[in-house]
């Protein structure tokens, strides 16, 4: 009998994550069954669960429905987040494949953190700005808070997949890069060739800081506001990753100071409040959550997909995708997205 | 007795050039013989030269001055251009040399360079206007235009100090790279693992063009509207050199029709007119010939000149600065920097 | 209570694995049972188990002896093989981490492949030979069959650690490598800037060929006289991951008659027959399963031990050590090392 | 009328410098004049010098005779070394380009001082050896001296072509990298991310020490037996440029009281005495000065050549030999090689 598979993608599609030739590669692996509007309905789901080899999606799946899906082997995560509505625990005894898609924004993100430094440090959106009403400055004299990234200082909190893709695209500038994660041995760092540090030391000590954590239930506004007046007037504070790591508050405040320069791609809510004081500030760089959701991201999102499940449906382990792990899975707290 | 060095760097200044220390040791090396406020007056060079073993600066050296600099081992141009004021020829006869200080600018302009092409490419100064009027949209609809840098096309036009500090800054992003020069032999750019590559060729086929050729008296407007119009849609076309290069009202024109995006930071006339059409244009982003102007760089050429000049007088070869070409040097076409 | 380690590396000391600081450390996180002249006798281990949080060694485990290890979190395998003594499968479901320490000897592997590679390629220890004989021929005249690195085609037979080590050692080298692993998707292959291959077309267009596959019950002689017939005459062929992949008769045969060179780090028996008759041929270099035993690569594994463990006893996922796949773990197939 | 290049490179030939196609380039730019058995002799030479635009070869070029030669633009040495047969100081008045294809073995030479260091650091020659007298050791006891490359300390004795060249090599293995260079300012060496250092303080804490310095007039025997002595016992000593550089009694001494390892490519007499006690010791790898001469690098020395002499005729500057300095080209001290 042919394998089957619940494509449940919504609110992302199947066009978008999809190029045709990985999903006619899709298609030759397994059957498929989808719901193309809406997040598939319960009966559907009871009914396909038994025979399906994998779910691709972000579906509820109870351990009620779980011990239903006895031929499941994998449940691929199409995005950068986990839900909790999956029995994770359950799966892992089972050894059902809990894995993420959200590697393939690593370079789209990474793309922009190095485009926002370079951005902040030599003023391009305020030049901008300014040429476009007739205000620009020429040459040295607009360039009085320019600075090179080249041996700059970095800070980068949260190594994980997008850390490790930035630090390639750093390493031409040959930066001194300190690293604070709290989930990785200083050996780790240090086979990376950067700097183990704490926060407080990371926030003090570098010119340039990357937040690249992902949100978890222990890392909520962990950047309140004691910890962003460490930083120094020179700095960059450049937020990718999640909005809920800072204290917006207290981010704005210091910003509305002219404390330090910042680009902004997440925020406690979107959209934005259309009055917020952030939105005028010529030290700010503002962006609305575009860091990660390029088309080439999707689409490698679903090659990845195919890559894996055809591996995982030979009987080898998948190594594209990457692995949820037991340890953490449930501590990730991100809000699903919206459509 | 003591080597003297006259310092000219009008309209530069000796502390925008020099940092402490390195004044320090460039007056460890020779007594110095400057004028601070302005160019030095004819009669104090007159005076000054017989005896100069160096000159730092843009100073008019005809024949009949430097048949009387005797001592005369160096001339140190502390900017980016040669200015066509000196008897270059009889220089090369006399063995003196003629350095360039404009390598200095290398970093800051690739630096510049890549950050424009990631700006474009994301969008970054756009999405920014629309975020401070209310009008930012989120998510993957604002990216529908925005491609990642990885394994793009890439097409440099000029391959001198800043095409190879640019390629170094581009290899993490594994693009393929076509070059046109055509005062270097494809062996030459094939050793630096790029593609020589016919100007058409170039145009046609690369998603992110960078102009970065100096001006010189054979290059004026190569890229007029034929080669222009040969840019594909979706490209970048990125002008860091000089504006000569370009045909500004054919470039304009493309731009004003969508043809292909650009970042422009020189022009043929700085300032610009106030009311030029490009400085509306949603797909260009624009700056005041700020990429090689910062802090850093000046300092740096001021270190190379202090290192460079230890040398010579030390009776071996500089390593730092650029020595100037015979062939090439009374070809160099650009207009002198104001104050 | 304070956690407890069993620690039971026979034929590896701890000596050999911990330097002191990390033997502290390991203290530092448990109570530490160890028996330090043999494998820990049954009795023993059934005493231990029970409480103990990670056994480190390769320790047969099985069924009925996982069922008591009722805290048990992790199994260290100190090696870079594994053993069929375990109920992997039971691991799995009772989510206990099966981890090798066998990534610690990819560097030391990885730079005795290169050194091989550029040994043969020049020549280095024929003409030592010669030199010590009086009969060495100097210059050009030496180096009729020597060639560079530099460009060269490459192939790479299975591309797990020490595969993916290589390839950094390689960079520089510009070399176009090609990949065969059957284990991989091509584009998990092409993510690293490699070209998938079949086994075929890579013997036979590859100047150099690394074997870097770990033994399988399915790679069992993979190598035989038809594929080693495919080696180009001026390539070289380099043996370091294990000798159960090649024919070695056949690899003889070709070898005695020339036509090609290679480097054999590993031997179907070791010690090797004395009489054998590779050990006289100029064509190769012979090399005592050396490739991965230096001291440096033993202390490592101890290293990543203590920081993979730290990291496990606080609820947090390791990091460091390779964690076994449940799909394959059951496939390796190597013999246990002698003490 | 079409110009003239002379062809001397004996003790090269025609066939070993130039590749077919090169050598077609070569007489599409200018008729040959050649003399294929030996030196081109003096009657042919004055009768071809006044019209020839180029000479390629280490011909001798008094000043007589270069006053002929009054159409000449280019002397390209077809070898590493500058011979004292030429009036360099008349050739920089006429501003006539000294060239010099040393350049071209950069890249072998380089691989053999990285193949020598492997080699070195892990016994290969010596584990070969072993095998073949049926004493090879297996494993871990005989790496008991064996260590990586990785994060270690290397010393480098003066940075020109080879230097650069090998740094790249390096650049994968991490190392800490001191360079002692006379004629370079810190700054310089700082650019390529290495470390200045005196030669003391270099031959001290090294553990691997490359010796790539030209023989000049002032650097006889500067590495003494008081220098050497200052080796570590673990460090390896690496000679691939001149034999000049080193007391070669004080470096034997030394090795064979096994104060330290060395390969040793270059020799005081080459033959080298036949009963030289160099030729037993076991801490010790021997090579024919074999480094530079491999076919690859010839052939690169004849494609250089004919790009170069391609710009030079078309009135550019060449870029891929390199330029003879005046102050240093006259302290070059080697012998002619033989043929």
């Amino acid at each position: 009998m042919k394998k089957s598979i619940i494509l449940d993608p919504h609110p992302r599609t199947r066009e978008l994550i999809f190029r045709e030739a990985d999903f006619l590669r899709l298609q030759s692996l397994a059957k498929i069954h989808e719901c193309r509007k809406e997040k598939m309905p319960a009966d559907q789901l009871d009914e396909f669960l038994p025979e399906a080899s994998a779910v691709i999606g972000q579906t509820e799946l109870s351990r009620k429905r779980l011990e239903k899906a006895v031929n499941l082997k994998a449940i691929v995560n199409v995005e950068g987040n986990f839900l909790q509505n999956i029995d994770y625990a359950y799966c892992f005894e089972r050894c059902i494949y809990v894995l993420n898609a959200g590697i393939a924004f690593s370079q789209a993100v990474s793309e922009m953190a190095l485009g926002f430094a370079l951005c902040l440090a030599r003023g391009l959106a305020e030049g901008d700005r300014r040429f476009r009403t007739g205000q620009e400055v020429y040459g040295a004299k607009s360039n009085t808070e320019s600075f090179l990234l080249k041996k700059k200082k970095v800070g980068i909190i949260g190594l994980g997949n997008i850390g490790r893709t930035l630090i390639r695209l750093l390493e031409p500038f040959e930066c001194l890069i300190r690293v604070y994660d709290p989930w990785l041995p200083d050996n780790y760092i240090k086979d990376f060739s950067l700097i183990p540090a704490d926060l407080e030391q990371l926030l003090k000590s570098s010119q340039i800081i990357f937040v690249l954590a992902g949100a978890t239930t222990e890392n909520r506004a962990m950047l309140g506001g004691k910890e962003l007046s460490l930083i120094g007037k020179e700095a960059l504070f450049i937020l990718v990753s999640r909005a809920s790591l800072v204290d917006f508050k207290a981010l704005t405040d210091l910003l509305s100071r002219g404390r330090f320069r910042a680009a902004i791609d997440v925020f406690p809510q979107e959209p934005f409040p259309e009055n917020h004081p952030l939105r005028q500030l010529d030290n700010v760089l503002l962006s609305a959550h575009r860091a990660g959701s390029v088309q080439e991201a999707y689409k490698l999102m679903g090659e990845m997909t195919v890559d894996d499940l055809s591996l995982i449906f030979q009987g080898l382990p998948p190594v594209r995708l990457q692995r949820a792990d037991r340890e953490t899975v449930t501590q990730m707290s991100s809000k699903p997205i919206k459509g």
